[in-house]
Parts: structure tokens; C-alpha cells; sequence
């Protein structure tokens, strides 16, 4: 496995290569990301990941400098894993200028969108810049960031990137909490707390299975179970997975997404389901 | 040379081009794009030309239904001029749905950005789509559209395509006017009028050349010279060129560029000038 810090030795490295498998990550690497590689192996090669903890992706008092910065045992994770190519460029590598060009996506004001303005601009200008240095063939992002995955799923679509978008299930530890670099910012409590996200969020979808339609009611009940446990909500929303907007009389395909913060640590799940006919 | 309409077809004639040129225009070719085809021959192959009116560069009330279309004669112009590919797709073909991402570039409420909203985020989007499609290894672009080039040239870097971008010198017809398609509009005592706007930037750019620094009064004048002849004057600026933006105190590296209407025509122009130390 090669670990790679500049753009133009990256570039040589995969001169020849046509079926590239990337996985772009901001690094702490957990058993999540280890099976996103797991997958890009399965489709094409070499696996390449990057490690680059994107400043445009995170706003005012965020936690961009606090971030978990792990390279040597990333490297060994990713060694074992089959990587073949680590690429970790530093702040001046990836914007050598100020980044006056961006990727203007929609739903911006939607979902984490509407909590973090300007974070999917930076995704997706980050991504767009990685997707140019490896020009792969295959690329692989978690589900857990859903909204994420949709918008660099259109992303590629709309600018015409030949590349092939594949998508990695929420990886869980044993009591359903999705597994997550953040996780680590939670307090012995806190981490006993959380996986109540994931609890709340199957029992939405169990009542949207059922066939329950009052998405509104399910949405506030379940926010409210959780404002009523200490968490301090930034939405619980059901949307349809077409559109990720509100779903209409006929959406079948939904899913249930959620973003709060317990303590100081801001957590992300979501769940898919389908709703039977009426 | 092959004629091309949809974008699978162009991928799979371009399989194996590692070191494509690529011209994308609107059509309605005249001696300038076949200048930029030769420019784009003598770097590279194969030579693919792309004709296609983007509909997202336009603005509401501005000339995109009467914009000329004449594919034929084109072809046979590009024929004659060596090019290998012309890429001609339909609107359906580039926006098979609605473009909801976009490039949103800088200096958007500059020069040009300044009197057509929107008019440089269309631009940029439609050019990145064309590049995933091409992946061309060089780009050619006229300068008569000089705010363009420059923001495209800025785009390929802060994006980190591996394009090298080549820029194309200003055809003139004799009496110095700048070939454009939209120099077809001009009834025949607007054509005798039209050299003017190159003659006044020419007087403009020597006053410059002779150490003048009073750029506001340059600017002033010549854009009230056009109007006293009737024209309608979007902007006259004269710019820093590594920047686009109003020279400082110790620029020398110049641009005077204006844009401005003769009738129901916007003509545009700009001529580089190189000032002396001081």
C-alpha cells in the first residue's frame, strides 16, 4: 500500500489505471469505512482512499479543528483492509488558492442543509476535486450520511461523470447505534444514550410500514422522545427516497432521517422503508 | 469525421483518447472557431468540436430561439478544417432533467456576469458536462469572450481537471471587427458602425500603453463616445488581467474590455495592453 500526500505523484500513480475503486473519507477510520473498501475491492482496483478532513465542509464553530486526526492508524487499517493507494493531501494540496469555484447543489436548505449552511457546497466541491484527482471508475460513500449520498448520487449524474456510484449500508455497533468518527466525542452517559436515535427511528418506520400515513405525527412524536431524553433536535423528517422531499399520496419508497445533538456531539441516523400500497 | 448526436456514442468513440482537443462552440461557425479547430490540431487528437445552444446561458428576453442554427454548414466548414469528431446533441441529451447543480463561478456580478444574471453559472456547468463527456487532454477557447476563458481556465485548476487550456487570439474581419455569430444580426448601416467599439478600445488601450493611469476617465470616455453614436453601453473596464479586477497601483498587466449594444445587437470586444513602470 503506497501513502500518497501530492496531487501529482497521485496522478502518476493512477496514469494507467481504468477502474479505480475510490473511497473518500476525513479519516478515524471505523469497521463503517472498512466496509466501504470492502466493497470498492469487490468492484474494481486498485482501492483508493483518501484521508483529507475538508475545511470548506464545516462552518463557524464546528468542530473542523477538533476533528480526530489518525492517520498512522488509518494507514494500518486500510493496510489490512486492501487498500492499495492512501491519499491524504493537506489543506494547501487541495486549495492551493482560495476555493472561489463551487459545486451549487439542491436541497441546500433542506435536512442537514437547513443546520449547516454551505456544508454540501463544500461536499460536494470537495468531491468533485477528489473524482478529478483519481478519476475512478467506481466510487463508494456510506448511507448513514444519506442526504450526502443522494446529492453526490445527482452530482455525478447531472455533470456527466463516468463514474459508477455505489452505496455502503450503515455499519451498527451491537446496540443499533450507527457507527460514526463522532462517536467518539460521546461522554460514558451520552454513549449509553445514543442509540436511542436508532430505536426511535425503526419504531417511525415500523408505524410506516404498518401503514401509517400521519408523517407529520411521526415525525413530532419522535422528536419529542428524544427533546424528552436531553437530545436537542435538528429534525426528524420522512421523506420519499426518489426525491428526498416530503413524499406525496403516492410515495411508496421512504425514508426516515434524523439529525440531533446529545451533549456537544451532533449524531445522524437514518432508515429506509417501504410503505405498502393502500 | 464523424457526426455525433448522443453522448453514449461520443463516450465509446473517445474510449481510448488519452490526448483529445476539444472546441466546444454554439455553431453558426465563422473564421474564428476555425482558428481555435487549428489551434486544437496542432496540440492534439482527435479534434472534437462541440455545437450546441445552452439554453442555461441564456437569460430571459436574450436571443436563444433566434440564435442561428446551421449544423450542415458547419459540418462542412469542420470537415474542410480537419476535425475528427463534431458533437451535436440535443437539449434532451445534456438535460435529460432539470440541471438542479450548477457551477457557481466567481466575478458572477462582473463585466458581463454584471448584465446577464446567470449567464456565467450556465456557462461553466454546460463546459464541466462537456469535459466528462470529451475528457479532453486540451481545451481551446477564443478570447473575443475574454471574461469566459478566464473563468473557465480558473475552473479547470480549482477543479483540478487535467485539462490544458489554450486560448485562441481574436479573428477580425478587415476593418477590425470582431467575428462573432451575432455580427449576422446587424442590419448593413450597423456592420458599417460596428468597428468603432474595437477602434475606441484600440485608443483606449494606447492611451494606457503611453503611461496613463487615469482608468475611470478612460473608461468614461470612451463609453460616452459610443453612446453620442447611438450605441447602448453595457461596460467599458479596464482590469488587471491576472485578476479581472480594477487594476491596483502597481498592475501592468491590462485588459480594456467592453460590451455594448448597436441596436438589437450586444457586441463585445477587449484588447490586451501592457502598461510601462513607472
Amino acid at each position: 500500500m503506497r501513502l500518497i500526500h501530492h496531487v501529482d505523484e497521485l496522478r502518476a500513480a493512477l496514469a494507467d489505471a481504468r477502474e479505480a475503486a475510490f473511497v473518500p473519507t476525513m479519516g478515524n477510520l471505523h469497521e463503517g469505512h472498512i466496509g466501504l473498501v470492502d466493497i470498492a475491492r469487490r468492484h474494481g482496483g486498485p482501492v483508493v482512499v483518501s484521508i483529507f478532513v475538508n475545511p470548506l465542509q464545516f462552518g463557524a464553530g464546528e468542530d473542523f479543528e477538533r476533528y480526530p486526526r489518525t492517520l498512522a492508524a488509518d494507514c494500518a487499517r486500510l493496510e489490512a483492509a486492501g487498500a492499495d493507494i492512501v491519499f491524504a493531501p493537506d489543506v494547501d494540496q487541495m486549495y492551493p488558492e482560495p476555493q472561489t469555484f463551487t459545486v451549487l447543489p439542491p436541497l441546500a436548505d433542506q435536512l442537514c442543509g437547513a443546520h449547516r449552511p454551505g456544508h454540501f457546497q463544500g461536499v460536494a466541491t470537495v468531491v468533485l476535486k477528489l473524482f478529478n484527482m483519481v478519476r475512478p471508475r467506481y466510487a463508494v460513500f456510506g448511507k448513514k450520511d444519506y442526504q450526502q449520498f443522494f446529492l453526490l448520487d445527482g452530482m455525478v449524474r447531472q455533470f456527466n461523470l463516468p463514474i459508477v456510484m455505489l452505496a455502503g449500508e450503515t455499519t451498527r455497533a451491537t446496540d443499533g447505534l450507527a457507527l460514526s468518527s463522532r462517536n467518539g466525542y460521546l461522554a460514558p452517559d451520552e454513549r449509553a444514550e445514543a442509540p436511542r436515535l436508532y430505536r426511535l427511528l425503526r419504531a417511525a418506520a415500523g408505524r410506516l410500514a404498518a401503514g401509517e400515513r400521519d408523517f407529520t405525527g411521526i415525525e413530532s412524536e419522535t422528536a419529542t422522545a428524544l427533546t424528552a431524553r436531553g437530545w436537542r433536535v435538528d429534525y426528524v423528517s420522512i421523506r420519499a427516497r426518489a426525491t428526498l422531499l416530503a413524499p406525496t399520496g403516492d410515495s411508496r419508497e421512504l425514508v426516515v432521517l434524523a439529525a440531533a445533538h446529545l451533549g456537544a456531539t451532533r449524531l445522524l441516523d437514518n432508515i429506509e422503508v417501504d410503505t405498502p400500497a393502500p
